[in-house]
């Protein structure tokens, strides 16, 4: 799956900490990462009680099946980047 | 498919206006949409003359066939709201 995240800043590293308990952080406010049904369920509600739903926004994608995706990637991978220092 | 960037404060703007050439923004740095795989490869080579590879990151989902993913969104729909205002 991937979550897509624009909260006000007051919010940002809260939700940021929940999302890393469930998923791999790739890019400025976007997060990757295969989700069991029941943990994606806790993840939005923990979400959804940390949000204020008339200023944020999350967009979650999630896919039946990995093999109809495809993912490219241009200029630095930051992830990577972040592992290594 | 869907398309996330993380660029320098100075290259925002190009980048924005550029993708809203081909795509809908949806959130922050999120752009949607469908596009063929001719404008696909147009706007990757624009996009590439506009990064820097050591500094940015642009992020490009494909996907085969949209039936097999889902869209939840949590919050306001920014864009929604984008077109309304």
């Amino acid at each position: 799956m991937i979550l897509v995240y624009d909260v006000g800043e007051k919010r940002v590293n809260k939700i940021l900490k929940k999302c890393r308990q469930y998923l791999t952080w790739v890019q400025n406010s976007v997060f990757e990462g295969e989700i069991t049904e029941g943990n994606l369920k806790k993840l939005k509600m923990e979400l959804n009680r940390m949000i204020k739903p008339n200023e944020d926004s999350i967009i979650i994608y999630t896919f039946q099946n990995t093999k109809y995706s495809n993912r490219q990637v241009m200029g630095i991978n930051k992830n990577y980047l972040d592992i290594i220092v």
